[in-house]
């Protein structure tokens, strides 16, 4: 090997992430980051693994004691529950209504599924009852559901799925990686059977770790499924024949790694959980509803903002998630320079898109630490001014005097914990 | 909800990690993962991602331009290399002498292989004409080697293997995790086809993410298997036939993410790549057959040190790993008494078995920052008063002096880096 210098120590620039997500972390979640470890099984390390869980719980609504997390990204998450609770040749029924309903189908597909699909346009969400046509006609195994698309900025409501899914005996699963913690999300109360999510978005914190819940009828499911390894196997474990194609993804060995009988599975991911941990902590002080209502407020003052610049917002405004907006590129700004000038001069990240909005919509996101009025004003302050050092002609501080409104009839401002 | 007490920021105790791992990781390290996050595409976050594939090229000594990193632990590396490399029905031989041979030839059969495998007693080591004899009756597709398994400390050597395979057209991949940073390890020279690790043993990081790299060979079958989501979908994209049966661990879709497409897949997870990436550096500033050289000497240290103590070492002493030695506990001894008390009075942590050897032998670690000189006496000097305590009959200061014994006769005592 030739003996190339090394690079010095990680130095990031700075960044304000105001894009989909990823976004900027609570400060408190990178302290959280670089705690020491401990050992696998020191009682410090299920203890934290129990509180965890227990402060997940409190984030999903829910009592199911199958709360956990597991160690990779969102889209791990999503995997884990659909291939532990799909077998090959089952029906899955997928609304899509962007981009990563696209990825449930694919996924349940890699699961060999028999995939269904219904569509509407980006832009739009699903009325209840196309949803339950669907599910009447294609008689599925599940219907997975993304509640936030952030491709779109839709969010699907979900009160009323549960109920549908129960009479016709569906699983019902979402994609909450999105909108958890800054939309309103009942696991329990919607008749959730199987939820996921990441840190990245409203939760505040790096992604890595997925936060997942199931139902005991998920978990039944999947206790039917089991299959023990060989190397740990004890008296009385017999593998399915239906067994989970995965190991890694396997929910059932995962439950036994997290619950009383602490069998290894993988070795749990000890910074990731301490930073999974610190979202929650940092979540419930501020309480479930205050976060909520934060993400609306600041969520509004940018929606206003942008309009205070004169852009023209894509989609359905009254089903828009809280804490991103897609916004057309006006007529003749190049959106890769307007992007590229705003991280290079300002350091402030606004998204690109997907698909059919590729080059047409910008995303910008209010969420987690960065779901806050500075944060919300200095990116609207200086999209102003690179919108009209590109060409464009925007009002000057129109984006700034509309969130302003908005900040100034709101009943309070208060600013994320986390610090 | 009840509205229940929220625990504290997390404040893990003291501990010194002395067991197969995970062990403690370098400061340097726990550093990196509190850096601040970047956006997805930040260019700083893809020159991030490009400068940590050069540095783990170096750590594999490979010229392989598919090096990178799965975000998951160490076992999400195994079974990404698994899932894309093995296709349902292909023929599989594991030689298996530890309980991470089982999890290889587990990991083979939930992707639908049919796997053969060959066992010697845990302790034990293949001779590698064992091998050959295997694959020449067994004519697999792959052939999947542990190199270091800790549940035996037994260090499978594998310089002589690649050859064979590649006469008999076998895919040779190893599972390196334990061993990779404190043991020789050759990807190009060795002629392996696939490698994976992880960070939480002798590259001192946290679990959670695992380096993998990968042959021109491997990534030509996986580029066969390729099948795009419809959601990112260019024209020019087909799916294949064969596809691989999993979307998270697809390497071809995370090559295209890590390549030079930059084709979205997950959502890379910043801290742990933070986190690898000083892994790979303090190893790299260190060097490479540096660090193996403070791994074999503390290790040896640690050696002679149990026996000092009058410890009998379990397995073939000349095929044991650098970075973890087993020892029989002594008649009389309550194992998990001794275990206990060196966390709770001395925060010492060493390990237990599994298996055949659960209840039977201690691990006892020297790998990463913690193969240093420091470690190895107070484990052996704290290992000993608790042996006493608990009425065993040990030397006094045996271990300690025979661990002094190795040190003055050693060129050099150097300490790790990462500080």
């Amino acid at each position: 090997m030739t003996a190339l210098p090394l690079p010095g120590p990680i130095a990031p620039p700075p960044r304000l992430l105001m894009g989909p997500g990823p976004i900027s972390a609570y400060p408190s979640v990178l302290r959280a980051m670089s705690a020491e470890l401990v050992g696998q099984y020191d009682p410090f390390m299920t203890a934290t693994m129990s509180e965890t869980q227990e402060l997940y719980r409190r984030v999903w609504a829910t009592q199911n004691d199958a709360t956990l997390l597991i160690d990779g990204t969102s889209r791990a998450g999503i995997e884990a529950a659909m291939v532990s609770l799909i077998s090959p040749g089952d029906r899955v029924l997928v609304p899509v209504f962007g981009r990563f309903g696209h990825l449930l189908a694919e996924i349940a597909e890699r699961a060999m599924a028999e995939v269904h699909t219904i569509e509407v346009p980006w832009g739009q969400v699903f009325p209840v009852s196309a949803i339950e046509e669907a599910i009447v006609r294609v008689k599925p195994h599940l219907l997975g559901v993304v509640q936030g698309d952030t491709s779109t900025t839709m969010l699907q409501p979900l009160d009323e799925i549960g109920a549908i899914c129960a009479k016709h005996g569906v699983l019902f699963y979402s994609d909450a990686t999105a909108s958890l913690g800054g939309n309103p999300f009942e696991a329990d109360a919607w008749g959730l059977d199987a939820a996921t999510a990441g840190l990245q978005k409203c939760l505040g914190g790096p992604s890595g770790s997925a936060p997942i819940t199931l139902s005991e009828r998920a978990v039944e499911l999947i206790r039917s499924r089991s299959k023990v390894e060989a190397g740990i196997r004890e008296e009385g474990d017999q593998d399915a024949a239906d067994f989970i194609r995965s190991n890694y993804f396997d929910l059932g060995m995962i439950l036994d790694y997290w619950g009383p009988r602490r069998l290894n599975h993988h070795t749990e991911a000890t910074s990731m959980l301490y930073g999974a941990r610190e979202c929650a902590r940092v979540l419930l002080l501020e309480g479930r509803e205050n976060a909520i209502a934060r993400h609306r407020l600041h969520g509004d003052a940018m929606l206003a903002g942008v309009r205070g610049l004169g852009l023209v917002v894509f989609g359905d405004a009254a089903h828009k998630m809280t804490n991103v907006v897609a916004v057309a590129i006006p007529e003749g700004v190049a959106g890769d320079a307007a992007r590229s000038a705003l991280l290079d001069d300002f350091g402030i990240e606004i998204g690109t898109s997907f698909g059919p909005l590729h080059g047409k919509v910008w995303r910008i996101g209010t969420m987690g630490y960065n779901a806050r009025k500075d944060a919300v004003l200095q990116t609207l302050a200086s999209l102003e001014t690179v919108l009209r050092r590109l060409g464009a002609s925007v009002p000057a501080g129109g984006g700034v005097d509309a969130a302003m409104d908005v900040y100034g009839s709101a009943p309070s401002a208060h600013a994320p914990g986390g610090a």
